[in-house]
């Protein structure tokens, strides 16, 4: 990757580049750890000059944070024209990609140890919040959703961060099987909120 | 209740008795207000003294959250001696009244905001691992767990705790509902371990 050392850079095109420096190290490292010196000196730039566009450590740590999860919430988009099992699919397996290539952010996020403040937690909400509604839209109920439904949408997310991680932990399971488990699971649980998924 | 105002007690009583105070305080609000000062004066004691016996507040916080967590531990507990079924409900219905009872504390420990810090999420960690590893040994299989049992018993630990966060926001389903919802989802996750529950 050609980092545009010493190049000049337009604001949005540096806060931009500065930002995916640091999700190239967060995908290695929890949040913590993604420094400010180490971002300047890949960019080329000085310290001085990265603290022009993120006044604040914290200020560019939710910035990537930020990026992170609007990645996640990309990476788990589906067509919406596919036939819904697909889509499940296809959302799953976004998901434990994202898991895997940026485990020790991942972890570290979830888990709390490293970097795991309030401003990081309102995030992790947030897009939690996004998958569910995404989620919920895609199951196109006519009319508003019952609060049962809702419920499990929002539990069975929790439940696949939850599996997520306990599939890291563990080597004996593979991909296509943790796949299948969670899309199981959803179509199960939300039978048992009156929605039936099966093909 | 007598605080014991004034009153001699040997050591081991009185933190007993500040933890039991911090309880107390906790099912009210966070554990960041949680305030060593009120604890003290609830004691009768001066603030001085109760660091005597908490080196620190995180010390006292820390205490604090390990008491809330055993206590959940214990009304999440059943009689081994009953069918699977009684068990299942009996400690579902022991979390929902946790929760619903510590709803303030509760949030703010699931949620991250407020007083949120990595040691009280380890003790959060520890405390799911003690409720799954309850759970796997009251399914009682035979033999070591099999990893997809283990990784449901773990997501549905964190599909429940999203729920009964769901619930305390939504006042248009009843207890009884969610019991029955979140029993319903242990059997049909099990299921897709392998493991019959139904009755």
């Amino acid at each position: 990757v050609a980092h545009g050392s010493r190049t000049r850079l337009d604001p949005a095109a540096r806060r931009a580049q500065l930002v995916g420096l640091g999700l190239e190290m967060l995908s290695t490292r929890p949040l913590d750890q993604v420094a400010i010196d180490d971002i300047a000196a890949e960019a080329g730039i000085s310290r001085g000059l990265l603290f022009h566009y993120f006044p604040t450590k914290r200020d560019f740590h939710a910035a990537v944070v930020q990026a992170a999860a609007d990645d996640l919430v990309d990476r788990t988009d589906t067509d919406p024209s596919l036939p819904l099992a697909a889509q499940l699919r296809a959302g799953v397996e976004g998901f434990l990609d994202y898991v895997a290539e940026n485990r020790a952010a991942y972890v570290a996020l979830l888990r709390g140890a490293g970097g795991g403040g309030p401003e990081l937690r309102a995030v992790l909400d947030h897009t939690r919040d996004r998958i569910t509604a995404r989620l919920l839209d895609r199951l196109h109920m006519a009319g508003p959703t019952p609060a049962r439904l809702w419920l499990v949408a929002r539990g069975w997310v929790a439940f696949s961060e939850e599996v997520s991680l306990g599939w890291l932990d563990h080597d004996d399971m593979d991909r296509a099987e943790v796949v299948a488990l969670l899309v199981d699971a959803l179509v199960a649980l939300a039978a048992l909120a009156g929605r039936d998924l099966d093909p």
